[in-house]
């Protein structure tokens, strides 16, 4: 058996920045601390921020006033954040610079008279992050289908959310832009993203077998497995060793790992260490 | 022998509207009028104002100061409209609408400092009138190969000539996505220019020939002879009924006929009237 890393794996510059922010947090703070839904969609990097004593909340409400909460990777909304002004919480914001940046661009768009498509998954945190700060303003696009009966406007903003493909996004402006007189195009998909994908996609030509590792709800972690898929390898996405099964794998086969941008390292470390211990 | 005749034939709205504007500029003026190069690519045309006494000229320099210049309606630039102003020329600006908003877009594009890419022909004078109001300040792309070594760009404004293709142009975007942060893109192909495309386009599936008439220099007609052909269907490039050829046809042939924006309807008559001479 050989196993080959992908180039691009672990956390990505967004989620090691959360969960730094996250950590720096715990460490001055003696009373509990809150946090407001998962930081990422990781569950092995959530069990250790419970360890640690933090309470995952899933809405404002069930923060006790004065409290410490921190918000996720995946943006924090202008209702969540001003909620949490109005009961004094002290807020850590961990939002993705790069999430931030689109929320940024999609507040321009809306000031500016455009009509805002936004290509991402309708119920993801970070859209509706975004659709909070445009008040709901803008059309949700999560495939191709989902623009057909669109009509005529005289300027249209595209977006995306982070961690889409860039292959797809493009088939959006290529319909798009006879549907108006301007189109203005932000390609807010992140670099690391397109680079992961980039990277997955070339090992799974190389190898017999993918595995991909991370979180099963983690929407970039789901598109590495959907790319890997559709180069035809056989692929499984795991979230951690404990879900490896031996009639997998053959003594011949060669393994390509990847991980999803919110993956630790351990957990990654964890996975090649269960599978050498077999005798393949 | 059947003749269809393409939805979209004759004039279009900038072509009949410059002749009308220098038609009037005739009409009220005694002295010699000056025509700064062909007011539209048609032969037949110029010939007409010729014979009404029109004089073609290709440089301000070879107008006496204080006549009357018409200038054309592919677009006249800042330094000639500067040129003739220092020169007291009585300026008619036969401008095509359309085409003056492509210059009004090049030039808030260049002013909010965007790179500039124009889908055009470098020597077309829409292209150049364009190229002068920008200080030359732009990638001109007469095909995507020319995209080859584009680096990358914080902010890119595209826009096209207004005789263009619109898939052409949609090749571009899916080029330059991924050049750039921020893709601006203005739809400045003429609607009428797509629907006559379009429109010669759906005849040439149906009949035997096509006919295609219009000026050779012409850049809109070169597109309808280019779309036909590349739809498979046998195609000729006429300027007037003088060049018809009895040996191209075959007595059981269906004959589709459409001709370029600055073709005016006596020409096209002309050919309908020598095609239906013939015994066939």
């Amino acid at each position: 058996m050989k196993i080959i890393l992908s180039k691009e794996i672990g956390f990505c510059f967004g989620v090691k920045n959360a969960v730094e922010i996250a950590q720096k947090a715990l460490d001055i703070n003696d009373e509990l601390v809150y946090m407001l839904g998962p930081i990422i969609h990781n569950p092995q990097v959530i069990e250790m921020f419970q360890k640690k004593g933090v309470k995952i909340v899933s809405s404002i409400q069930e923060i006790p006033e004065g409290s410490t909460v921190i918000t996720r990777a995946h943006g924090a909304s202008h209702s969540i954040l001003k909620e949490a002004s109005q009961k004094r919480l002290r807020v850590v914001n961990t939002t993705c610079p790069y999430v931030k940046k689109v929320q940024e661009i999609a507040e321009y768009l809306y000031k500016n008279s455009y009509f805002i498509v936004v290509f991402g998954e309708r119920k993801h945190p970070e859209i509706t992050s975004i659709l909070d700060i445009i008040h709901q303003n803008a059309l949700v696009v999560e495939q191709i289908s989902d623009l057909i009966n669109i009509g005529h406007y005289k300027k249209i903003g595209l977006i995306s959310q982070t961690t889409k493909n860039i292959n797809d996004f493009k088939e959006l402006c290529f319909y798009l832009l006879e549907k108006t007189e301007e189109l203005r195009i932000f390609n807010t998909i992140c670099k690391a993203t397109t680079k992961r994908q980039v990277s997955a996609l070339e090992l799974s030509k190389k190898v017999d077998i993918m595995l991909v590792i991370g979180g099963k709800v983690s929407a970039n972690t789901s598109r590495l497995v959907e790319i890997c898929r559709n180069q035809g390898v056989k692929t499984f996405h795991i979230e951690s060793k404990e879900e490896l099964n031996y009639e997998w794998f053959h003594p011949q086969d060669s393994i390509g790992i990847t991980s999803g941008a919110s993956t630790p390292d351990w957990v990654i470390k964890e996975v090649i260490d269960k599978l050498k211990e077999w005798p393949y």
